[in-house]
């Protein structure tokens, strides 16, 4: 049984060669196809890796992500069909993420933008913030991150709404669902995150047109991909006050250029795609654990559908 | 039966008044002494008033403050020993409280001081936070709000420990009690929150000593009263880098003067008391059924001892 870890970017190669020898002691984990044949290689754990890699691995039984997002590995023209492709589900990932956007929530919740003007002034102005029960928050996308931010939220006492493509359920969250829904999330939510997956139909969705229809003052909590957000749109919505502030996590091109305008924009905070990291630790068990799942002819978890995307 | 409500700064007495008269539409309530009898006042709702409006009710039956600190009540000689002072313990200012501390502990959890330097110099560096289970945090005060506090940040995975004056269990919650347990809970707190009540015993407790104590590098929240910190040992040790960063909701003059170094200072986040504000909604309510509590012939909730001094 042997493994191809696969990383050149963006990922600790050594930390995780480390963590999935602790995981899986029984298996050889190759870092490179420089040593034994290509053809003996059964799973490989890929994050950003070179164009053809995966033509060379004619014997894959699966391939996992190092990461929650799959878009780049769909896009590739060598991924085989008939091989599962499986996605990260991080336990340490989804703490991440739920812990950023609650606390970017908070944020703009308890008017801190406004509270760090007042202090660059040097003025004392109290704001009374609203009971969260009357801060409307709406949340795009209902996966499992999606789904556990709102459930966090609501917890908090927060009025939470969410929208997905197709339905889906949640206690004490009002559910909006598919494009004609869409303008009534984003009519009431006060705080909008987007935690959706990247697909041709969310590609460019925070855009002059959506971010007309939020409330006027409206903050926007981009954690998902770079191009949900159609950058120059923001930018003028921001300008014109319709939108107060943003938090983005993810661009259209990492690292955001130097001369990006996101950088200085007074009322954007630019975060080094750092909301939810993969945790080598608790990422190579959830690895582990479904390598075993294989190995005992069970399904692996977590296997992306190919014609929804994601 | 006759209220006073008497508050003249800091509170929006038209909306306490409105608050009030809906919740307690069978009790007459006086703005001011101007009307009627002094000595038909059978409860007076207070904040800061002038010297001398304690000794004017001879026929008190309980005093309630609209706020959760009650020190300078307990400083007012004229303040009747047989009269029960309640403590204002208001959901609303509960649930303010926990929303402050999680948004400023999460602030500082994930690196966003770092990342805002990151930004100002448009430099992508990208920073792995330790999973919460792995970051410990102190709670000074074990108090209704410092106990919410503490299993909030525990529910989220924190590794959380408290102390106070007398012993208090938590689940969950490692806790430390009295002056010789202090530098125990200090040496462990990577970020410190202080929700103590201000007592003779806690006044300046972050002082240069305590500060030294802490790992090097950690944080500070005060969300209790400002003669809690030691204003020069404070400075010191964030110019120092012995303190990373700290947030201050309350000040020992308050609103903090124009020329006070804490407005300043690139490592300190300036608060004007709103960590928790007494929502008069939820407030009004509380003092509602306390009153009719003691109309019924039982005795008030949150009356504060005034040999402990809360």
């Amino acid at each position: 049984m042997t493994v191809l870890l696969y990383a050149c970017y963006g990922v600790d190669s050594a930390a995780w060669l480390t963590a999935l020898r602790n995981e899986l002691p029984e298996i050889e984990i190759r870092e490179s196809l420089d040593r034994g044949s290509p053809s003996e290689i059964d799973f490989a754990f890929v994050w950003k890796y070179p164009p053809g890699l995966l033509r060379r691995l004619p014997n894959l039984r699966a391939l996992f992500t190092l990461g929650a997002g799959v878009e780049s590995i769909l896009a590739d023209p060598d991924l085989p069909e008939d091989v599962p492709l499986v996605r990260m589900v991080d336990p340490g990932l989804a703490i991440g993420m739920n812990e950023f956007v609650l606390m970017r929530v908070l944020h703009y919740h308890r008017d801190m933008p406004e509270h760090e003007r007042s202090q660059s002034a040097r003025q004392w102005v109290r704001r009374v913030p609203p009971l969260p029960q009357d801060r409307r928050v709406g949340i795009l996308g209902l996966g499992k991150l999606g789904a556990l931010c709102a459930r966090t939220l609501a917890n908090l006492g927060f009025d939470v709404a969410g929208w997905s493509r197709t339905h889906k359920s949640l206690d004490g969250i009002a559910t909006f669902t598919g494009a004609e829904q869409l303008p009534a999330l984003l009519k009431r939510s006060e705080i909008l995150v987007c935690l959706l997956p990247l697909t041709p139909d969310t590609d460019g969705i925070i855009n002059r047109e959506t971010l007309a229809q939020l409330p006027r003052g409206a903050f926007v909590i981009n954690v998902a991909r770079g191009q949900h957000v159609v950058d120059t749109d923001l930018i003028e919505a921001l300008d014109s006050g319709q939108i107060a502030g943003a938090t983005l996590d993810a661009f259209r091109v990492e690292p955001l250029p130097a001369e990006h305008p996101f950088w200085a924009h007074p009322r954007i905070t630019v975060l080094p795609h750092v909301a939810a990291i993969t945790q080598v630790q608790t990422a190579a068990r959830t690895l582990a654990t479904n390598i075993r799942s294989i190995l005992a002819g069970q399904p692996a978890n977590h296997i992306v559908d190919l014609t929804r995307g994601y």
